[in-house]
């Protein structure tokens, strides 16, 4: 047997007490030892603070996000090695893929959004300008600074790779490092993936240390600036979450665990609907998948009670048609649970499952022959049938973690509520349903009881990433039962290991902060005009104060002629009169076409394309006589990563525009966005 | 005596065991029994959730804002009444003006939130469509809806009204009841507010109730959708947040404690500057507001070690015109504490700290002689001075609830770094400086360890708002000591009282379950023209085709011409053929300036103005001899709040507006906003 050593301070770790032995899901022969005992948790945590949170928040969030992306790569050009060992906990190639390759989507994905949306920073300003007071001078922003503490997660045995990695983007593009608690049972696989990150050379001392074995005193050590994470079984997560230190130091728990999640066919759908067949495709999907071993899997299906003989016949079909077994024996399509201790906890569950139901097909080991060796925790996919859903309270309250669901039959919206809200709250529902009335009034009645509800019909069906699959743009996490957590949903995820605190001052100081500057805050200026600088050369704050230009009845006549454009306040003088306005006014398109003629620079230089606005008020309306001017401020710049040596090198450069009158009134303020090509290149 | 009853299922009640008895802060005579005992929490739970809770979430936010908005009004029309009741909490107009117009204020500022920024439904579709799929059939959206449970709101003493109204605004916006348990000291002034808001007939029955006195086992009743939060010690908070079956059904508990507060005389100050007696002023100003008996309060005035004998004398000084005593007695400008007990507690923590430090003023009752009965609550405003606050951990962790201030000196940036992390989180820090480059990089050491930091500076004093006021548009909590909370902030403040989920289906279903339309969703058609139509008679997805337009040399030399917008893309054959363009190619101003002459309605009609724009993204170029063409489609649509009789009821439309090219491909995306005339008032 192999020891499974923990990654701590830096070093491979093995401790000296009776280990913990797992044993392979394929033949229950013990494969691993692991024994953490004598780490010193308060050093181990510390260490990460010190080392790893201190150089992952002196980094900005592009250089995270650039981080992010090369581990990623890093990882699927090593992917093999993880298949390998994936396929010791009984994994099909599927389920690996969603693990393995997953869970590097979930990298790229967050560090896309780094490029797109975060600063080349370490300070997040969240929103925008709060005005405070009525001249100007006190404001306030949130924004988001990095805790230099340690997030905890302490992880599942069903997704060893994914599990870790769906978290760990959020954590270190938050800037923080993080001690990986994976599951046991398929620690070994958690494991190889961190020794391949180390290995990697890609992330900074400290960032990531690992416990394969018991964590000890560990949550009795944490401190105040740390976040603690569990994914898992309830029981544990409700003991975690008790613990007096975490209580003590309100330090955050973000806790998601398995709940009864369920799957609703629609009342509008009949037998031939595609979404008939929809449903009974994704409800043995999700009772096969990992062997049911998901904690979004679908626990509870429901048809409307005159399809139910219909539905169940449909999924028996199905799921007979599964090959059960050993995944490297060529036509298997679903493997073993992860173990035998495993098995005999969903043989328990069934067994109580069906006081309250009639076992359609599966349910024990009679008639069953799973391919591969006799002592596989192989287990059959089994569908039971509530006929009176109501009257159990088992079948929403009790889990069989494996391929196991119940069918049960509902009347109408109100009993389909009802039945819904006795889980208790869930990570995931599903409603396959072609009626937008239908999938309305549902979201309306059981929104509150979901993280996420998946909406399936004949048109979404072909790119459905279905029922089970959590996004790293969406947030995965429910109320009540599912724990109450939150995780991912692209920006929202990185929150959760950040500091919001609201600033106020004065919009100097704001800008000062934030790093962005902000209306009213001080401007400067140059002789350069900034649409002649390189990217690197524009100063945040510098501004340009235009010519001026009289806006005259010529200039809104060829306007309307030229756009077509001929709206009664700009072309007609009695409509104009009698209109909010009073008068014939300019177009608002005209006024900022003219602000663009005050302040470009024809000929070429850095700035390479405006490619859009934001935010575009017209505050006042500019009249036959009045005279425009412009204030270019540069509000903030973003370096953009170059994907190609060849590429030019480039940022984003947003400007905030101000078009005044003659009485230095605001007539139009908006942002445009600028593409600037920068001196250097990094590549 | 009188008896304070519970308001509890539409009743008054009071219980029949030995009360609680409450005395006068002015005198210390027995004022109110309070005896909640006999409540049937777990049927006052159900009633909020079947009553409360069901009639306010069946209110769009819109309604829901305008009720805030005359509940406000209705108090501000009685708060006399109110001021009366304050008074016997020893309070000052001035503090009671912070705790009822400022309690009121935060109504008024969610109902303006509501009206500005939410729809006129019951869902809240919170960000934009998220794309999941390449060809579109599959996206996703988070939207929040409302929890069918009940908010529980532990309050604390020291703001009877505030701190009712301040969780109230947000917690009905968000479509929930509330049951209040004020603190007892000052649960006359709240039960006095809750009697005036069901008198007032504004909000629907159940929606309020409240606790005087114990809450009994309520939390041990509370539901999955239901939500707590308290204010308060410390102490008190870990216990309730340790309760068995909040931990089990993972009940949102927000939590927000008493902290030990600093504020830092930056080390640019000198004796001279404007922002020393800036900082003076702040310090003794939120020494005695409220007697100091506000979780805000400043506890820890941080100066430079040169400047410590300049700040303790001034500070003195300072303190030592304040006249303590009954407000009701002229030129009183600090009242007594709540209560003997409170005035027992400062002044055993007073004995603590001045084992670590020196008292410079006040501290204890010899020489003191406050204005008023001699069994009052007084205390004398009290400044301590601690000179080796590193050695110190009474001063960063004991609080004195009441007027007093430990002074200390700091050396350097790093050990007042290290001073200020000693609180281990607080809710509240101020900067004195007029350093934008202090402040930025105080603000990236000290900003995890805050919910807010004022920036206080000769600049924004004259409109600043204090650093212990938590403003209902800014966060309001804090890390570690704090409680971890996070109240308020605008609209974040609403989504803790509501369930965030992903939606995940077609376009056309997320636009139904939404109720906005989104790209890529159906749309319908009308021979009518959109523009002609009123408000009402719009309906969200009805689209407008245009006609084509070919885009000629011609149009983009007038353009340039008419704006002056003369940039080598569109007028320099030979840079353009370099540039990224390839070619010649059209103004983006032109493309959207062309595209409102496709579309506008040049007669009078219900659209009244285009006033914005919004994320407006030039996709493609569009070069000379290209044909365009524009689809216009109602993307949402906003009810506005009628402000006047006379005034023309008005709604705002926001329109999503694709203009493609003769490829189909689209070259400009945005989002145009336009005031459009309602058919009906409804003031």
């Amino acid at each position: 047997m192999q020891k499974l050593h923990s990654y701590v301070m830096g070093n491979w770790y093995y401790g000296k007490n009776k280990p913990r032995v797992t044993s392979s899901a394929l033949t229950n022969e013990g494969l691993y030892e692991l024994d953490s005992s004598g780490i010193d948790n308060a050093a181990m945590l510390e260490y990460g603070r010190k080392k790893g949170s201190k150089a992952l928040a002196s980094m900005t969030f592009l250089e995270r996000g650039n981080m992010l992306k090369e581990v990623a790569k890093y990882i699927l050009a090593h992917k093999e090695e993880l298949y390998a060992l994936s396929a010791q906990t009984g994994a099909t190639r599927v389920d690996s893929w969603v693990d393995i390759e997953g869970g590097a989507a979930t990298f790229f994905n967050n560090s896309g959004l780094a490029n797109r949306e975060l600063p080349n920073e370490t300070i997040w300003a969240e929103d925008d300008l709060i005005p405070l007071s009525k001249s100007g001078s006190f404001a306030a922003r949130h924004i988001l600074t990095s805790k230099p503490g340690v997030a905890i997660h302490i992880n599942a045995y069903n997704f060893p790779c994914w599990g870790m990695l769906e978290k760990l983007a959020p954590t270190w593009l938050g800037g923080m490092a993080a001690i990986i608690k994976p599951g046991s049972e398929s620690a070994f696989l958690t494991q190889a993936m961190v020794k391949m990150i180390v290995e990697s050379g890609l992330v900074p001392e400290g960032a990531i240390q690992v416990v394969c074995g018991s964590v000890g005193n560990l949550l009795d050590c944490v401190d105040y600036q740390d976040v603690v994470t569990f994914t898992g079984s309830a029981k544990t997560g409700h003991m975690l979450r008790a613990t007096d230190n975490l209580i003590k130091k309100s330090i955050p728990f973000t806790m998601e665990v398995d709940s009864i999640n369920c799957a609703v066919l629609g009342d509008d759908v009949t037998i031939d609907s595609p979404e008939f067949k929809l449903f009974v495709k994704e409800v043995c999907r999700e009772m096969t998948i990992k062997a049911g071993q998901k904690c979004t899997a679908i626990r509870r299906a429901m048809v409307p009670s005159h399809l139910l003989s219909e539905a169940r016949d449909a999924i028996k079909i199905r799921l007979e048609r599964i090959v059960v077994g050993d995944p490297s024996i060529k036509d298997v399509t679903m493997g073993p649970l992860i173990s035998q201790s495993q098995l005999d906890d969903v043989k328990e569950k069934v067994a109580l499952l069906s006081h309250d139901c009639e076992i359609v097909t599966g349910g024990d080991m009679l008639n069953f022959t799973p391919q591969g060796s006799e002592n596989g925790a192989y287990f059959p996919p089994t569908l039971l049938v509530c006929n009176e859903p109501q009257a159990s309270t088992t079948i929403h309250d009790v889990e069989a973690f494996g391929p196991v669901c119940t069918l049960m039959p509902y009347q109408d919206r109100d009993s389909l509520t009802e039945l819904i809200a006795l889980g208790k709250g869930s990570l995931v529902g599903s409603l396959v349903t072609a009626s937008g009335s239908f999938a309305s009034e549902m979201v309306s009645r059981i929104g509150h009881l979901h993280g996420r509800l998946h909406i399936l019909n004949a048109e979404s069906s072909k790119e459905s990433t279905g029922h089970g699959s959590p996004l790293p743009m969406l947030i995965h996490g429910g109320p009540g039962r599912a724990g109450g957590g939150e995780e991912m949903g692209g920006l929202r995820g990185i929150k959760h290991y950040m500091q919001r605190t609201a600033i106020q001052g004065s919009p100097t100081m704001i800008a000062s902060v934030g790093k962005e500057w902000v209306r009213g805050a001080q401007t400067t200026t140059d002789l350069v005009h900034p649409f002649k600088k390189y990217f690197e050369n524009i100063a945040v704050g510098e501004s340009l104060k235009t010519a001026r230009r009289t806006i005259t009845e010529t200039d809104i006549v060829n306007f309307a002629c030229l756009s077509g454009d001929h709206f009664y306040a700009h072309m007609d003088d009695i409509a104009a009169k009698e209109s909010m306005f009073g008068q014939r006014v300019a177009h608002g398109y005209f006024i900022i076409s003219a602000a663009a003629g005050l302040f470009v620079e024809a000929a070429p230089g850095p700035v390479l394309a405006n490619y859009g606005m934001e935010s575009l008020r017209f505050v006042e309306a500019v009249a036959i006589g009045d005279t425009i001017q412009v204030v270019l401020t540069c509000q903030k710049k973003t370096k953009k990563r170059q994907k190609l040596e060849e590429d030019t090198p480039q940022g984003v450069v947003a400007w905030d525009v101000e078009v005044t009158n003659q009485h230095g009134n605001p007539v139009a303020l908006y942002t445009i966005l600028t593409l600037v090509a920068r001196e250097k290149g990094d590549f």
